[in-house]
């Protein structure tokens, strides 16, 4: 067989090849981005979740390079996780941005010592059988970079999340003119983002949301309060210079607010005129007119500093009728709810909200579907493997590039887990690998599988019963009155009734198997279960967990 | 005090005055539905959501009638619970499906005996110091029946879910010269459906999908699986005339959508051509473009038939490529993840997908804003209180009441549990009683606030240790080595040193209590309790629910 590269898209969760993609070639990997997800509410308890990446285990010494295409969370967030599992690798590339980012992740996680390297764009670097470049694309975070991986058999790109701004606010569009060289040279595969492959047109420019809040604010005579992306730095500064038009003063809340506004502070990408910045705590001091807050909590987060307000629960802001609450977002699938409900609680102190239906106050970072076939018209590639996305969309993605002229037969609708090998003049899916998702469970990792978390749902939703039966070694006479604890069954806890019954149930079961002692301690546990389980089905229509403890003395 | 009527709104979840309606005069009172709300994920096992009604239970002998507007489970749901609490009331009003729907509800929960009775629009009955009548209206379900409640000092008009449609199904509009009646006869208080109030201009008509589905449906080369909502009865009407032209058999998929439509037929509200309806297992005997399935499912529900089909889990439907999924219905907010993960399994299978985003295949059954001007316009209320919808919905509802004309003092934003107080020259909010929301666990009714939910949420996050020591009564040295049984703690349950570090420590802390043996029992437990929560946070950062259990012999 002559040599292929290999992509292995590896996540979970319905999108495909968004947080992590392992390029392979003559036993050597180079991994495209290392990003987790966030739990659904049935995924009880569970902190974060990331790709299974059990793949790179028993490869981590084939690892030429981790490269990064920006900062956002679903494409780095699971780093300190791999790194701690597989060790660090020769050297992890980024953008600017998104390695200062990135170290400061790293640091709390005490993994400090990580090769972070930032790689300039138009900078070709060798790893291993690989050489690559990092090209210039516009997105919702400065810094964002579409990946050249080229191998001596041909070149793969991957777009990460990119949006051909034509006007973005840092004054640098994508890098169109090395795109369009990456097609002359000819571009053996492209994996391009299928996020907003549903959408007619062309994104609106991010610098067009700058104006939209000036218009939105002047109209505000009150307080504002701006809730957006913390990561969405060029969103903050349109915001801060907005307020400096205005003549408001500036606070940030919340702590990722804070915190990446400082290192694009200190990078030289964000910026706030001297004095414009106050104190969440001075916030009180000015009249309300002159203040505009910058808040997290754009998404309805729990603990989020907008959440607090809108609960009356924050220590520096107490909201108010007057105030205007302007979500400079849309809420991602999933968080509708949590948003709706931030928003009524807002509606419901007096306060006015202004949200993306309202007025044009949000730009999405990814490209709308004409951006997506110039994408694919400017690099021509010779196979098409559209990525993140669900299934509905990899499949919108695959009719756009059969629209511009690919041959349906190499465009590849693939999945995680599933390889797809590329030769010079051949490409086709190989052997499924592993691949889904694991859990971060406070500080360990956990398989979504593990007994673990069955027990949590199975006690969520009916309870636990644990039974203590003290029973004499000799004879299997009962020598304590046994104890019935119970946690989360509304009937348990209060009826006494109800408990006295289930007392005499037990005492029943322990003769019964006192008198059988040739039985064993297990059977006396799992005859006590049944009574106890059958007893609560037959009498709650429940079946809580039941523990029987036997305590022979 | 001159005698007032009192409008108590009950129920919780964001909507104001949705569920249930307690109106009062004289001492007497008549409650306008008594519906129920879903559980959202955070409740967990948690069955459904009810309006906390204990405002009713000293207060039953004084209910003179229970009236319904309309079958769908918002209005009627939570009756067999209120029955079952305060016994039956004198009568139980609503229109024929309404009472048809209900009736089957109430035998199903053995309360067959209630005194249902369909009231015929216009006609009008006493009821205590009220006088009662129906007016019929259009909605998403046959026989919304908006409710006249007359005082001798005047009328409050209950509007229940409508919207006013020209070309209804049924060929019968909303009733418009009752509401002009009412109108010129002098209506006190409007109590109007808020929940489009956010939508510009008036709703599509139900009879606009039926085309609409036609031309889908003509297009599909295979079989069609439609969901929608089962209590719509006349969109199923719509699928199956669709089906009739068409030339497809029709299967009806999912409990409550062949409920439904049998009490329907029976009522002679739905019909089906003779021959045209198949049995679920047949389907496979009838060629694709032959079938029409209508399922459950539209909203993503976890056990509907749609959700089993997107999971290959089916009895009798195989999804197959070939097949389309229209989903004739939008998702409820908060349904929105659901519905997408349906979709998204569905594109997996390979089957196409058609949504109300493709196609005008879906229509409200709540009017928009000129609706609402219009049914304002029509009764010429002089009071005004907005009810059914959110904080934001109440204040749009407000919005439009001032804009026809409406004194803005007139006019009363409310929420649950705040009772409106109008006489005959007068209204204002008078104080606040008991409402919120309970739910029904099992078969239990709880309270929200309940220890035993509290418990189910704390494990079902972080787990439960449950530790067992057996001591001596008369010098509390321990008798058996202690049992340390934990679940849902992955550390815990697979690692077997940290379990023997544990056990060690329960044993050094009841070694410590028994030097100290003037103390008492509790203490020896709460001991026992923090050493070991202490040690489960310091090494797993996790606070499980820790229970000690001191067994003395």
């Amino acid at each position: 067989m002559a040599e292929k590269i290999r992509l292995l898209p590896l996540g979970g969760l319905g999108e495909i090849g968004k947080n992590m993609m392992v390029v392979e070639y003559r036993g050597k990997i180079v991994v495209v981005d290392t990003g987790l997800m966030f739990p659904t509410p049935e995924m009880l308890g569970i902190d974060l979740v990331l790709p299974d990446f059990s793949y790179l285990r028993d490869r981590a010494d084939d690892i030429e390079a981790i490269v990064l295409t920006h900062g956002h969370e679903d494409h780095v967030g699971a780093l300190p996780y791999v790194l701690r599992e597989i060790g660090f690798p020769k050297v992890i590339y980024g953008g600017m941005l998104t390695v200062g980012m990135v170290r400061s992740k790293l640091d709390e996680h005490k993994l400090g010592g990580a090769p972070l390297t930032e790689l300039p764009t138009g900078q070709v670097v060798e790893a291993g059988p690989f050489s690559i470049e990092l090209v210039h694309l516009a997105h919702s975070i400065p810094d964002m970079r579409g990946v050249i991986i080229t191998t001596d058999i041909g070149s793969v790109f991957f777009t990460g999340d990119y949006k051909f701004d034509q006007t973005p606010v840092d004054g640098r569009p994508a890098d169109v003119a090395r795109l369009a060289r990456l097609g002359s040279e000819g571009l053996l595969v492209l994996a391009g983002d299928s996020t907003n492959a549903d959408r007619p047109g062309v994104s609106p420019s991010e610098s067009s949301v700058g104006p939209a809040l000036i218009e939105e604010f002047s109209r505000c005579k009150g307080r504002i309060i701006v809730t957006s992306f913390a990561s969405n730095i060029h969103r903050v500064q349109q915001v801060i210079d907005a307020a400096v038009r205005l003549d408001r003063k500036v606070a940030l809340l919340g702590r990722s607010m804070r915190k990446n506004f400082n290192i694009a502070s200190n990078l030289g990408i964000a910026n706030a005129p001297e004095g414009i910045l106050i104190q969440p705590r001075d916030i009180e001091d000015f009249p309300d007119e002159r203040v505009i807050v910058i808040s997290t909590g754009s998404q309805g987060e729990p603990f989020s500093a907008l959440r607090r307000m809108a609960n009356n629960d924050h220590r520096d802001v107490e909201l108010h009728s007057g105030d205007t609450v302007v979500f400079s977002a849309t809420p991602v699938p999933g968080n509708e709810r949590a948003v709706n409900e931030t928003i009524d609680r807002i509606y419901e102190i007096g306060a006015s909200v202004i949200t993306a239906k309202d007025a044009p106050i949000h730009a999405s970072g990814h490209g709308w579907r004409e951006e997506i076939k110039m994408m694919l018209n400017l690099t021509k590639p010779k196979y098409v493997f559209p990525v993140h996305g669900d299934f509905q969309r990899i499949r919108l993605h695959s009719e756009l590039a059969e629209s511009v002229g690919v041959p349906p037969e190499n465009i590849f609708r693939g999945r995680n887990g599933l390889p797809l090998e590329v030769g010079a003049d051949s490409a086709s899916f190989g052997e499924e690998e592993r691949s889904g998702i694991i859990f971060v469970d406070g500080i360990e990792l956990a398989d979504p599988n593990d007994a673990s978390l069955r027990d949590r749902r199975t006690i969520s939703g009916d309870g636990i019963v644990v039974i203590v039966a003290t029973i004499a070694a000799e004879d299997g006479e009962v020598v304590v009155d046994p104890e019935i604890i119970s946690r989360g069954i509304v009937a348990l806890d209060e009826e006494i009734g109800l408990n006295d019954e289930l007392k005499d149930l037990v005492e029943d079961s322990l003769e019964k198997s006192a008198d059988a002692r040739v039985r064993n301690h297990d059977l006396i546990q799992s005859d006590l279960h049944d009574a106890v389980a059958g007893f609560i089905h037959k009498r709650l229509k429940r079946r809580p967990m039941v523990v029987p403890v036997v305590v022979e003395v």
